[in-house]
Order: C-alpha cells, then sequence, then structure tokens
C-alpha cells in the first residue's frame, strides 16, 4: 500500500487515495457510534423522482415518518408546540412549558433543512423542539413554500414575512434565527436581503452545516463523498433539489448560495458541522468568509460527525453538547429586556 | 457507483468508501493550491531508521533544508533573531526590527513540531519567525532535547525550564505559548504540567493541529488516510516517533497524550487545523475536551489544509491569516501593563 501510494502521489496533482473501509470511530458516544454506522439513507439521498407527483409522494412519505414521533418527544422532553399563522405563514410556536426568566422576552426563529424540498409541515420542527428543550427558547418555526410547486423565491419570501412579523413581538437585539442545511443556507440568505431592504437584523444566528454553496465547490463535496452516510455524495437529490429550488436562476446568486454574498455587518453567528459532513467545506469556507468581513464566528465541529446528524438522536449526549453550545453562544449575545411600549 | 456503494453500505458498521482521485479545490489561493496538489513528502513521513545514527542523519538532513531560506525569510519579514540561553536551554529571541507598542511588554513561547524527532536547532524556529512577522510579537524559541539521545521527559523538562525562566523576564499575564503538531501536544502538556506543578499559567495558548493523542485514536487518523499529503499516515513516521519519545511509556500518560488529562483550568485556547489534517480528529476532540471543561476554547479549520501546511509558505495568504487570527486572539486575552518592579 505505501509504496504503490507513493508512487500514485508522486507528481503534483488530484490526490490518490485507495479504496478503504473506515471503522467507526471509539471517540464518541455509544449513541453516536450506532449513527455513524448506520446504513447510508436510501432513498433520502438519492431520491430522483420522475415529475412533480413522485417528489410530492416521496416528500409526504419521508414526512409522514420525521413528523410521527414528535408529540411523544416534545412529551419527553416538555416543550409545547402551538399552531400559529406569524407574517401569513403557517408556523408553530415551540417553547418549553416553563421558559427561563432570561429568555421570557427572547425569541429564537428557525428554518428548517431537508434541501428545498424535504419536510414540509410538522416534520420541519425537529430542531426547534430541540432548541426549545435544551436551549430554554420560545422558538417560532415555520412551513415555507418549496418547489415543485414554489421555487426561490418563495421560501425566502416566507422567511423575510416571518422575521419581519418577529420584529412585532421582540426586540431586534433580543432575537435570532437558526436552522440546519438549507435552513442555515437560508439564514445566511435572510440576513443578506434584510440588510439590503434595510431591515433589522437580529442580535445572532447559528447556521448549522449550512449549504451556503448550491454549487458543487468546496473540498468536502468530493472528499467526504461516500464517507458522509447521511447526505452520501452531491450526486444526489442535492443536485435535483438544487435544480428544482433555483428554476434556472444562477446558482452563485448570493440569494441562493449566500457565500458568494458580502458579509460584512452580518450578526455574531456559530457555525457547527463534523469531520464527515459532506457540508464541511461549506461550513468552514462560510467561517472563514465571515471572519474575513469582520464578524464575529464561532466555530464547532464534531467528531465522525455526518451531515445535520445533531438532529437524529436526541438521547446522543452529542445532540445536547451541539445545542448547550449554541444556547450559550445566543445567551451572551442576546438582550432580554422587555420591548419599550 | 451508487449501486454498488449503497450496496456495500447497506448494513450498519465500518463505512465503505471507493478509491477516488481528489480534485485540488479551486476554493484556496493559487499558493495553496499548490501546497494540496504537491506530492507527500517522501521520505518526511514514511522514514524508518534503522538505528540511531540513521536517525540522527536524516533529522540533521531534513533540518539543514529546513532551515536554509532561514535567513533570508528572517530579512525579508522584517524579524531579527538572537541566540540566546532560557533556563538552561538553548534559544532564540525572535522579535519584529519594530515591536508595537501594545506588545512591548508581552512575550510569547514557541515550542516547535516534527513529531518529537525532527527540526533542532534553528530548523525549529520557522513558526515563531512567521508569528513575530504577522503577529509583531517577542517569541522565545527553544531547541528542546529530543530522542534518540533524549526521550520523554526531557523534552519537557526542557519546556518547563524555558517557562519557568520566561515567568522571570514577563508578567504570567502578558504571555502565551503556543506550537504546532508535537509543539501543539507539548504546549498542552505543559499547562497540565504547570498546573499540577503548582506554577503559574499564561494568558492564552494556541495549539496548532496538536498531537494531542499520540495513539492512533480519533476518526480522522483513518478518514484522512492517504488524503493528508504532509503526515499521509499514522503507520509511517509517526508511529515510530511516538515510541522513540515514550521508550517504553504508556502513550496514553497525560504528559504525552494531554487529551486525556484534566483539562478544567487551562487557559483560553485557539485550535489551527484543516479539513484534509490527519489531525483533524486530534484538534477538534481537544476542542470539545476543552469546551466541556469550561474553557474557553476557539477552532479554525481551513479549507483542504493538510497537516500544519499553514507554516510551508509564508506567501499563502492562508498563512497569514492563520497567524492573523491567533494574533487577534492573543491580543483579546494577553494583558500588556509592564511588570510591576
Amino acid at each position: 500500500m505505501e509504496a504503490a501510494q507513493n508512487a500514485a502521489n508522486a507528481v503534483p496533482g488530484a490526490r490518490s487515495v485507495p479504496g478503504r473501509r473506515i471503522p467507526v470511530p471509539g471517540t464518541v458516544s455509544p449513541e453516536f457510534q450506532a449513527a455513524i454506522a448506520a446504513p447510508y439513507r436510501v432513498p433520502a439521498w438519492n431520491a430522483d423522482p420522475g415529475n412533480a407527483a413522485e417528489w410530492k409522494a416521496l416528500v409526504a412519505r419521508l414526512a409522514a415518518q420525521t413528523a410521527a414521533p414528535l408529540p411523544a418527544l416534545r412529551e419527553r422532553l416538555g416543550v409545547v408546540s402551538t399552531p400559529e399563522v406569524i407574517g401569513g405563514v403557517k408556523a408553530w410556536i415551540i417553547a418549553p412549558k416553563v421558559v427561563p426568566e432570561r429568555n421570557r422576552h427572547r425569541l429564537l426563529i428557525h428554518i428548517h433543512g431537508g434541501g428545498y424540498v424535504y419536510n414540509p409541515g410538522e416534520a420541519g420542527t425537529v430542531e426547534a423542539v430541540l432548541m426549545a428543550a435544551f436551549g430554554g427558547f420560545t422558538v417560532i418555526s415555520f412551513d415555507y413554500r418549496m418547489p415543485p410547486d414554489a421555487p426561490y423565491p418563495a421560501a425566502m419570501d416566507d422567511a423575510m414575512a416571518v422575521w419581519k412579523a418577529a420584529l412585532g413581538l421582540q426586540p431586534a437585539e433580543n432575537m435570532a434565527v437558526f436552522g440546519t442545511s438549507t435552513g442555515g443556507g437560508m439564514t445566511l440568505a435572510l440576513m443578506l436581503r434584510a440588510k439590503r431592504e434595510g431591515v433589522p437584523l437580529p442580535a445572532a444566528i447559528a447556521p448549522g452545516t449550512p449549504w451556503s454553496d448550491l454549487t458543487e465547490t468546496g473540498d468536502s463535496y468530493k472528499a467526504n463523498e461516500w464517507l458522509d452516510n447521511v447526505l452520501v455524495s452531491y450526486d444526489g437529490v442535492l443536485t435535483r433539489a438544487a435544480r428544482l429550488y433555483a428554476a434556472g436562476r444562477d446558482l452563485r446568486d448570493p440569494q441562493l448560495s449566500p457565500i458568494y454574498g458580502d458579509l460584512r455587518g452580518l450578526p455574531p453567528t456559530i457555525l457547527t458541522t463534523g469531520t464527515r459532513d459532506l457540508f464541511l467545506s461549506n461550513t468552514v469556507r462560510t467561517h472563514r468568509k465571515l471572519r474575513q468581513a469582520g464578524v464575529e464566528a464561532s466555530l464547532q465541529v464534531f467528531e465522525g460527525m455526518s451531515h445535520a446528524q445533531y438532529l437524529f438522536d436526541p438521547d446522543a449526549p452529542e445532540t445536547r453538547e451541539v445545542f448547550t453550545e449554541i444556547a450559550g453562544f445566543l445567551d451572551k449575545h442576546l438582550g432580554s429586556a422587555a420591548k419599550t411600549p
């Protein structure tokens, strides 16, 4: 192996890496070892529906699977979810049964993930439930419109409408916006749009492993291909979802790929990813771009973790750790005083 | 590929990843693209000297190569190096020609890397020169004893002697300790030892991609094997160096692998690594352990970067970025007042 590898990498260029079996690391909790050992998520990662009806059937089936355990999860974590309409958008207010005093006048806006196609309805609220439970925050999670029915800019229009409505509920300096994957990309795009429109920004944001670049740009799209057991490869549902959502627009438009935007003036940001994450590069490139733009930005990278894997097992210590760290960061940056009348 | 990969990963367990050619990412500077494209560092990574004399010959040859460009580099970066003996240890005081006012009473201690075997003499001072140039700090870099002549604890004894001597030069609250790879591991081990001996700790530390675990523990030892073009694999000089240095001691002794130590009470820490780094897991595991211990800890991960690659090209923008970020972190945490007489 050594001699063959030296020979295959003896001239400058692409890195030649042999086929391998990479063991489950012993450096994470048993719960996370199980998540890392899990088979690829078929068909979530490689779905290729032939038409709108097939997309909708697949999305509905997966969403039902994701939503089914939610009532029991909320009950177990002591979290209450209340349907609401915020800024004309279907939403849920999700909060712990008792909100800690310091969070009484704070509000988080959650933007769910799912590649712009998955997780409609309550299926999109899992992360909001975890944040409410582990962070003690009141969270608004909303059901933005998605393709195939509603490509860009519908999702961003809904996000903007919810954010503007939220500004009537609590002071901007008491609020944060967060979300994972597509929700992380949308969080960043929302900041760029609010900046452009002169709308106040929140006190902090927490994009988790953000889909900040819809093009296949960034080293981990290749380096972590086949290693990440959640997204697996760009050449799966990601490619199709990006195309559906963009509906002909340039994928490098900063409203679709916010990494190409001007990030100056964004609020303090905490980013989360894992060493096996297909979006590791999306995350660290975003971190660097934020720092280069003078933004306070904190990065956490979890051992062995694939894409967004901190959303899958509420009982894994790493899940609690991710949300506790984010909550601590938000707690440091959010104001807590009531709105002046 | 897709069907074969799905089949190979259809049951829980080790991840099956096919052989691949991973392109040089376009998301880094041209200088860094050249570093990422570079062939494996043969024989640095896979050296296997048969006896002490062969070790010394190899080490001397590589050190001469590394030291040769130093005078020109110092000249170009406006940095002066003065030989000195600190705490009985051969050292260099390395400083910019003009030290900025706020750094006049600050002092950094640099612990060089090289797997406990490489970089004796001035070859060990490259990182100190970069930090002096990009951070504007006065730095003491020292030539600790190494195997095969001097296994553990000689290196740590020297580090401790230098640290104690430094405490007579500037107030602890104006000082930091930093180093890369082995130097990062020794930085952490030095903190544990100072804590145990009741010696004051510095105001901050900056372990770069620390060899915090000398055992082959951590996901990236496998996931980034053959991808990192600097260290390449644990099954090379690393294995041999760890054995030489430990000289029969348990590699999990926290003085050898500080990740197994009690990290509570360590000073604010900034950690640096790259997405292709064989020590990515060493770094993120250390970051998590520090955070779990309640230590303020900041993590920066650079796109496509292999192990310690920020030390190789002083002209790469990423090199300047690494040191500017570290310097900013230190500036925030170090005091600047003169020692009270």
